[in-house]
């Protein structure tokens, strides 16, 4: 048997495995990993193939393991996004009532989620953290763990034989969480007319008018971003960089010329991966920034070099 | 016996104790709080007057919890600053080798920051995340635990009667975090000439070119940023807040009119304080953006409206 | 008999003098003088309360003689602005034919505005240049002067006698010209909503730079320009101030705090007045920068220095 | 004998003659023309190759008759340019004493330029303005003119018989004029390093935002202008075009690039030549803004489009 090419940050039951199984086309077997470091350094290795890791939830912001692990070591790929929503409900073991719940168990993120509903509903229970929503369920499946409940996805849930005492207990119920298959450098996809493109831009000069001048790269050719993030670039305090994602693909002449020109003003730039947005929205492009305008542009340059011509 | 009027993110032995410790003017005893909405809370609530939790680390980022407590909720205010550096050492129980080690265990932080250590010198170990360094080294001190080690600090190794197998493991030695002390809204402490001010601004629209519009509030008026985050709104994915530290006072000309700005062209602007900065740093401020030049330009406006003065 | 007590740039007949008696209010005769200059000396003398002189004109452009006379010098002040449309006609002396028009006088503005006209209905003429079109009118009324036909305004060539060879002859049928009622310096007229404010700023530095910070001056506070000309300020070649139209009164807080801005950023400002506009359009103020969006700001402001208010 | 195959903005003895005879390679006799858009006609009809008219004058600014000769009608091209100082004297027919000196004539500019003087040492003089200083020494040589002295230049003033009574006479001793050798469009000179590149910007919308959209696509490649004057499209009141001088030559990879960027965004961008500047000062380019640092990020773009090579 062929080991698994692709793979995820596990276990089996959590959002990421969720995620994957709504990207039907790759094959066989995918892989679980415990950490977004070891799937990325799975990938690095040539382990596997490619992983699915989550970089922006819609309300804990982007994922900075998965940020810092993208950034920082060999060249990695973005080559496809999958956004769902997150949806967190209460599971017990059959025949525990919501009522007798004092021990409930969860991720942080799915515990700091769901916080107002604790307060409302299990004012008096202690909550306990674990790595993943997917192993507090595993725990709770056993009644000698002491935890009585566990919130985490319905998949996670159902698979240790745990019934529902609860559903849909975030405070927000809109949360959405967005991942993205990481592989190794190769050809970006081709250009589908509503793409995204991610990098991570390395201030030359660290101060607020280096982040203007990074912004009026993207603004000056009319490209909007859908998020930036900034990080610290893991030297001293207040030194950062900004991760972010941009509206177009490489091949779109606007994208081209911004990351030519954030490429000469940065210290480094890092180039993630252009790829098909998950809402396949086309981006509204203001005049004089489409590539027929860039053509014509270079058009009318070349005739000024050589008005013989 | 009086109950301690103010807190921190406990438990005892943690980084943010040590950066109390700093703070030799508090009365009496300081109340440990388990985490920092927790903290937070209980100022909010009237139960403590303030408390220290931390806001930025030099490789991890900006604290979310912190950054986040702070901009949604009852109004706050951040009234001082610490910065220490950080150290991570490994503390045993007396008895035990380095070699010996094969269960490890910390706060998921410390772990990613001594990463590149325990790959070289522990690759066989296995790493627990608990909550805090403190209660990991609570857990070794116990050897029914099961755990061999805690990378902690050593304020926290010393207090459990642990000893160190190694020091000064994090992966950058020069690794600092950031704490502020924060109360409810009261008159900002007096300007220092070197001081700092926090804010949240959220945009009016959601797009690059209002974060260009934000900074430019700033550049327009000379005012240097330290540190700006964005933060989600909680909202739908890709809503984003901008958590800012600028140099400068309130009462300074530049920024009382930059906040002024800023107040006019953002949905909302969360003012989180002015305070001394804890580097004690003399900003630059450039040519016309001084208080006087402020001072100069009112009474020319006034003699413009009144040639007759 | 009190001598007059404003002043125009004459002679009579001239479109200021067309555009001085739409001013239907002022007292008494108005005293033409000969040049620009000498018109706004009369008023720093003390000699006149006020003249009106061109300042803008649809083809020439700013008009460079008053553009410099209000910019150096004792202060002086825009108090109205006049804005009429330019009809330049072919006057001849009675008997005179078009066809046989072979010395054509006229300034060398309506001449150069009616070229297009004088090639193709008078090839083989020529033209000389004089001061004024008015005293153009007065050198055909003299058959001596080997003069057949002046280009001028109506009120010209009738005041001498002439008769109109030929009408609406400028190659720009549109064509407008703009002038200012300047006194020496007093309380700006009051804020009627539609009004123009005019200043002139001397940069601090003399490079591209600079210009971009004078505009985002006014673009941060919503500010729209009418016009911007850039005068060499008399040093060395490319070292230029720029004279401003911008949208809005001194006592609009948006103004107020563009005129603030630019006072503490440029080496100089010379406030030339307030004043409503001809056309008597309001302005579109975007959301923030209203009058009430800095009242709000301001109070926002206070209550942050003093959270007990 | 053939026909001069150059002109100049005549008569002999104007300070463009003067300006001409300092390019010392040009082809036998150069043709005086009588204006400067007489001069930019012959150009266009193929009657010469190329004609020097002035630009640019350091006290009197842009010589507006000139901008608009070149930025309407058929496409020319600058290929050299010509500073130099510009002296004014006072010539009369020897005899003449100062003192008796009732009746000055000369070009309007230099009236302009010499008002000081004389209200200093001739106040009771007056002064009639002619086409050119050089026609005006040639009426002061007439007796009969009723003229009693010509402010012009030495050559003007000796090549008529007449002499100084004054020199140095104008009120900024330092002033300069800029002259431009204007041909039809043939590619551009060489590139020397020390380039000038004219152009007209005519903006797509009419505001104050669309200039600085203009600012910006120089700024963002580091390039810096050593000249800007707004001009009128000769349409209605407020309807400006941009006449730039930027520092850089075509071949300059910053200049095509900003060059593209402004035909982008502009409705019009009219080119009006790349040449040597006269002072051979090389421009300072900041940073990142060098043709190896954009060839450099070709190459880097061209790795992320096929990171197999």
């Amino acid at each position: 048997m062929t080991p698994p090419t692709h793979g995820y940050l596990g276990p089996a039951g959590t959002f990421t495995h969720q995620a994957l199984l709504t990207l039907g086309d790759l094959p066989g077997e995918a892989r679980p990993f415990p950490s977004v470091p070891a799937a990325l350094h799975a990938v690095r290795s040539g382990e596997v193939e490619a992983v699915l890791v989550p970089i922006e939830n819609s309300v804990e912001g982007g994922v900075s393991a998965t940020l810092d692990a993208l950034t920082h070591g060999e060249p990695l790929t973005i080559t496809r996004e999958v956004v769902i929503d997150v949806q967190f409900d209460l599971y017990v073991r059959p025949g525990t009532a919501l009522e007798d719940v004092r021990e409930v168990i969860t991720h942080p993120h799915a515990a700091a989620q769901c916080r107002g509903w604790l307060d409302a509903h299990l004012p008096g229970a202690s909550v306990t953290e674990r790595g993943s929503t997917a192993a507090a369920a595993v725990a709770v499946a056993d009644p000698a763990s002491g935890f009585d409940a566990a919130i985490c996805a319905p998949v996670a849930g159902r698979s240790q034989g745990l019934v529902a005492a609860a559903v849909g207990i975030a405070d927000n119920p809109d949360a959405q969480t967005r991942f993205v298959l990481v592989s190794r450098p190769a050809p970006v996809p081709p250009r589908t007319g509503a793409d995204k493109t991610t990098l991570v831009c390395f201030m030359r000069v660290d101060r607020s008018g280096a982040l203007l001048e990074i912004l009026e790269q993207f603004a000056s050719r009319g490209v909007n971003l859908c998020r930036i993030e900034s990080r610290p670039t893991r030297t001293t305090l207040g030194n950062y960089c900004f991760s972010i994602d941009a509206e177009g693909h490489l091949d779109d002449a606007r994208i081209a010329e911004a990351l030519m020109g954030l490429h000469r003003i940065c210290q480094d730039v890092v180039f993630l991966g252009s790829y098909p947005r998950a809402d396949a929205v086309l981006p509204s492009v203001a005049a004089g920034h489409a590539d027929d305008d860039y053509a014509e542009a270079a058009a009318w340059l070349a005739r000024l070099r050589d008005p013989a011509r």
